[in-house]
């Protein structure tokens, strides 16, 4: 059976029809208003009528950047889109001209979902997906299960503290995983330390065309692949909180795979042979269990699409 | 069906007949030779050729301290008892004069199930369990089944990093959750706060018979009812932690209930308030989303029989 | 000997001559323009000329916020005015009409040096004051001498690190003592609590007139006389860090007595108590010496005035 | 004036004439019995009557491991020597039979000040002296004038708190800086390391016969100078902390330079090289102040016998 997904970003919309070996067969995009609700329900709308003139399809999975309610119907609260305990699927429902059904997904359960199913993990049992973007996201699967807890907020990795009384987080907490182990807190490390050494900051400071705070996550990337020092300790202590946060979640859950998604996986090895080495520095009982592999993510920015269409079905 | 869940520590087992719900209808216990754990195969299969004679049962199943193999068969490690990758399932069977199958369950593991299925946690669908003794044990329900990771050690929530460089743990890491949310914290805390503030501890010294180094913990709780500061301090401490910590889980897995556990317990609500306000205050996206309860285990030694018994029975 | 006192702010300056002990017998004030360095000459040489008509004086010191050189001739450095290795002393002397000798001194050593001399510490020969105020700023007299460091730049206490991993610091580190033990912070933590807690925070937010955004320091202060719960909790986390960092400066320089300065002084008992507190708790070797006594300073914003002069007088 | 210098150890002393210019020209040694403080007073003055009959004196020092009262004449603590409240200058003198003058010092601080007079820091006028032994001990001079604070304890510079929760300290608090910087704590995290990473830990428990229990710190040493990876990590993480915590004290001391003593000097850059590059990663308005150096100290175990000579004397 194809399905569609549907990735609902702030100011558009990208849908495609995935078959069920998780392969795209048709795309399409709509610009959205950003803070009218009634207007991105009819670009979805619109853009799945498009689509199944040509796919037959059985059902519709919305990924959507916030919290779901557990019987994957409405958005409970979004940060970055106005809708307040709002019955999405209901509204797609009536819109549509064809009686498919619609689910709603978290996106970061979604893009996990793709990587479990059709991506780097697609051999897993046990999976965390880590996405290392803007904020620190995630998604776990638990004996071939996606993990949406009680009331549907499972797996906000991102807000485990890792520091007492550490980094602000715009969650309003203190020393949340998500302020040491994401591309914000990357680009933050670097501002400072072009503040506090800028001698040794001389190539992400010329990359960034001589502004400090127009360094970004790109400029650590690149520098750290001409062998910056400066660079390569930055993606090294990033990779290092990745690892040791990724340890205390394995206390929890024992994964076979952590999967690393999020524009930072572009540093390659730089990023993750610091993560593996202070995963496995940290892991509880090593040497009386085996150790998770962890991976780059294999789907970049259509994750979304295909895993919210896979769970649709599901 | 009836069980026989047999609860293995160091020098005794304690053996019963569970009925489906959660009863036990009879119990032995045998002393063993602790580092001998041929002795111990045999204590297990005397105790249950015993209950066999009168009751019959399905089922039989063991609760060990330890890591326990993923088809439930072996003790991979133990700290305690020298089980190191031991077919005790199998070499219980062959001691036993009656078919019935056996199979291993980590001990924390067994407690917790007992507590979902008949006891704190008998309403909910996902669950937290912590044991809160000389360490810091767990047990995790997701979606009413029981998470044994993908290796079977899933649950070392004690293991879970909470403060970076902070005191060192007997797993050869720094800053386990179990180092501040145990009891073994709480006896540490209590002895050090002794010696840097004499002045304070003068109830908690008297009752430890004047001396700091037989200061335990039942002397803390005792002081504390009696309305102690330092004592009410030193609770209200480790709630603190069991309550910060088990907001980071929830960040995880969005539980519906958390279960605490262990001898600690029996400062009621000197230790529960204290973990509430904690968990609620670090609690992520507070607002908007239901916070979990925090209750007391209500079946005390007796746990481990009572769940092992009915995992074996699945 | 007279002596005039200066304190340069960043758009005003507050001038008066003291007396041997410590009055102001007189006082003036100039408005300044804040960039224009030249024009912060000409009004200390205006303030100064109009004092001297009517007071013999025998030196002038000037208050700087900012790294003063071992010389106290010029200012090396000034986070807030565009002060760089500028020779502050000799140009106003070049500006004055009267033969008296000029000295600058950092505004924080000054304040501590009223304090020392003819404030709170008056009995004292080895405080520790702490300005706590947008930063924290400090001063340490050490047997009845001023510390001001080989290159002029001691008693940056703020900087002091008390948290590795901890909040960001505008001099690009993280943890600063600072971040954790100023207005700046207790603001802030207000903040966040009432984003994190807003249940708790309603007299709070009602004091900022309904906007967490207009939550200001006094109004931290004038809930917590009231009784407010989270106001009085924000006060004594504030003293716990205050009196926690002290006992850590107290393991190197074992003060008589620590006075607190700054606006938060306004709290009185609801801050000073949980300083006291928390200093007590963490000393070291608590019961083999004294402890140093925690103050009020005495002095307001006239102390960096007093100090100024005292300090140009020796 | 020559003067004698005594180095008071636990079980033994070593008694020195030492010249002004920091020269030990006649060195003699007692043994003592540990517990019992009269039997020290007696080796004492036995050791310094045989070196005055050839050596014209005018003081004697007695370095002391503990807490030295103000006028110089009693030991008010001693952690590891029976001593408490002990009038050690007023017993000595009465069993001497020459009439020279005998003062007490703080054994750290004695070191500190040799090193100061005649050593590393001959040329310094601000020092802060590190003895990184057992714990970690100092010595503090502020404008060429030792500290010893208002009631004789200052410079107990291991216990400055680096991490709040931190590893527990035998003083009774947690996180003390002694416990990150001291040989104690790098022969603890090379066993933990052997623990939890034994597959790197070859070498070291080769050296260390075998058994993770007999390693200690010139085993670490030795195998860093040898290029062992995991030895040079460990001797790196504690050069970290002493430089980073060097940065703490430098913000509120602003020393010319820093003096590192105490055995694990013997790993030379490996271990010095570390700590000025965390020293000024760490250092506050970095850019706008120089840099302390940093060196090893010069004097080895004779520093307390010339310091407190050389202390006495004045």
């Amino acid at each position: 059976m194809h399905a569609i997904g549907v990735d609902i970003g702030g100011t558009k919309i990208a849908v495609g029809v995935v078959d069920e070996a998780g392969n795209i067969l048709a795309k399409v995009r709509r610009e959205t208003v950003a803070d009218d609700v009634a207007d991105i329900d009819r670009a979805i709308a619109d853009a799945c009528a498009e689509l199944t003139k040509e796919h037959e399809v059985g059902a519709i999975g919305l990924a959507a950047a916030g919290f779901v309610s557990p019987d994957r119907r409405s958005v409970l609260f979004a940060p970055n889109i106005a809708w307040r305990e709002y019955p999405l699927a209901e509204r797609v429902e009536a819109l549509l001209d064809v009686d498919v059904p619609v689910v709603v997904e978290n996106d970061a359960n979604a893009a996990g979902w793709a990587e479990f199913r059709f991506g780097a993990a697609r051999e897993a049992t046990d999976m965390l997906m880590l996405t290392v973007g803007t904020g620190l996201g995630g998604a776990i699967v638990v004996d071939r299960e996606l993990v949406r807890g009680k009331w549907g907020v499972a797996a906000e990795v991102g807000h485990m503290r890792v520091v007492p009384g550490g980094h602000y987080c715009g969650c309003g907490h203190e020393g949340c995983w998500e302020q040491y182990a994401s591309g914000t807190a990357l680009v933050r490390d670097a501002r400072q330390a072009a503040i506090a050494q800028p001698e040794r900051a001389g190539r992400l400071i010329e990359l960034a065309g001589g502004d400090v705070a127009g360094l970004e996550g790109p400029h650590v990337t690149q520098a750290a692949q001409e062998g910056d020092d400066l660079a390569v300790e930055l993606l090294a202590t990033l990779g290092r909180w990745i690892g040791e946060g990724s340890a205390s979640v394995a206390a929890l859950l024992d994964p076979e795979l952590i999967v690393i998604g999020g524009g930072v996986g572009a540093a390659g090895d730089l990023l993750l042979l610091p993560v593996r080495k202070a995963y496995e520095a940290q892991l509880s009982a090593l040497g009386h269990r085996p150790v998770a592999q962890i991976e780059l993510a294999e789907h970049g920015n259509e994750a979304g699409i295909i895993g919210a269409a896979d769970l649709a079905r599901r």
